[in-house]
């Protein structure tokens, strides 16, 4: 290629870059002129540095910090093989990453749509649900009136460490029997729904994934107040009692918020239902 | 839920958050305590107010800004479906860089590999070739020793527009034909290898997107320098002759740096090739 030196400006123009972060590049050292006139102190870049522009606006783009670009800049190809794996695995984790979020976004969507569509408050519905992957950990002597939301603190917290959150509901699990008050209702089991199928590595003991699964439910769901609670899931026992109808042995509540605002009354739908036998 | 209240080390541990944050998000009324007492200026905190909390770390996962997430705060249910909806959109298109980049990058390797493990400098050799995408653009009375980095700016900057480049090389066709002198080689096009096969939609008249055959070629690589381009070359050429290959009648160039530091002598190879008829 040709002998041929360019001023700053036309550097600028050919490379689409601006006088200013050339300046810049010059200053730091990443990437200065072959000549500078000593009086006039005009730069003059040869026509073969152009592609180390090339290279700087590259490396820009993946992400690369300029301290960084400049350490690659020293780099043999064969170095640069390794620095090139290296950018492949962040780029590998940051879209298993965001795929992971894009799931999180949309199981979040399905569940406002639900809260949104559902037929009627406070009245008995049949839902044909879809599998639904949680997290648990065993329960003793809570019942719904003494529920808090610190009680899923540590659930929450293995969530957060492994999926960062964003499904912000709380179950419960009790058994399906004819309570006559509230204060029989003791959880078998708290949980929180799983956003992905990532397999979780640090449970403890009282901790294990499961599932709800999929199937024909009866429920009922209604905005929480400690008042109404119990008469809603009488009305969903009596119903599955005037109907005969056979169902498993376990009751399913799940709790989620409705107001989003932390200057507003706090508001939870709650969700209560049956699976019934195939 | 029950009615229990939480100082603000008690929030901390609940939610896995620093107590130094929940200060600051007091402070910009992002989450402020139900109550503080006038005298102690102690937070107390509602265990209601705990899943506020979920949301802004979703939130933040996400890379919401904690202004923004203020504003999702005020939003009503079917609002927050427009934010969701907004969101998904924003990482499909960050997925859709990231897989360009992961591309991008590959395909970088893929020519480092290349120029690494290239047999043999200054032989002819043979080569099985993969189809190369290539943005082209007509070129008039410009030969190998007049061909310059800047000849290259205006599809450097559609490149760089379309897929934020990384790929440095540079490429020249010219006729297959028995040339005596350097000077008789004019290029008919320029060229610069295109990394992924999206659209390109800003082509001026001169360019186009096309594919340089796969196939069988035989080629020459060897550093470039002035002195040794046109006896390659020649060399290249004899070696057909010699064994009377058939061959199309394109000559296709491709300059690579092999050093990336801005303060080294530039240091590019060169690689000609001639594709064989099937």
């Amino acid at each position: 290629m040709k002998d041929t030196y360019y001023s700053i400006g036309e550097v600028a123009k050919l490379a689409n870059v601006s006088v200013q972060t050339l300046r810049y590049y010059d200053k730091i050292g990443l990437f200065k002129p072959v000549y500078v006139e000593p009086t006039t102190k005009y730069r003059y870049y040869h026509d073969s540095q152009l592609y180390h522009l090339d290279l700087i606006k590259s490396l820009k783009y993946i992400g690369t910090s300029l301290e960084d670009i400049m350490k690659v800049q020293a780099l043999k190809a064969e170095e640069l093989m390794d620095f090139l794996n290296e950018q492949e695995l962040i780029i590998e984790n940051k879209l298993s990453r965001l795929k992971e979020i894009q799931q999180n976004v949309s199981r979040v969507k399905k569940r406002v749509r639900r809260q949104l569509n559902y037929p009627a408050f406070g009245e008995v519905v049949i839902l044909e649900e879809d599998e639904m992957l949680i997290l648990q950990a065993t329960s003793n002597n809570l019942s719904p009136l003494d529920l808090l939301n610190a009680s899923y603190s540590k659930l929450k917290r293995i969530i957060e460490e492994e999926e960062g959150i964003i499904d912000n509901s709380y179950g419960g699990i009790y058994a399906y029997q004819g309570y006559e008050l509230v204060d029989e209702i003791k959880y078998t089991h708290l949980f929180t729904p799983l956003l992905t199928d990532k397999r979780i590595i640090t449970l403890s003991n009282e901790m294990e994934v499961t599932k709800i699964p999929a199937g024909t439910y009866v429920g009922i769901i209604f905005t929480f107040s400690p008042d109404i609670y119990f008469s809603n899931l009488k009305k969903l026992l009596n119903y599955v009692d005037q109907y005969q109808l056979k169902v498993t042995g376990d009751i399913y509540e799940l709790f989620m918020p409705t107001s989003y605002s932390p200057n507003e009354q706090e508001d939870y739908t709650v969700e209560i239902k049956i699976r019934l036998r195939e």
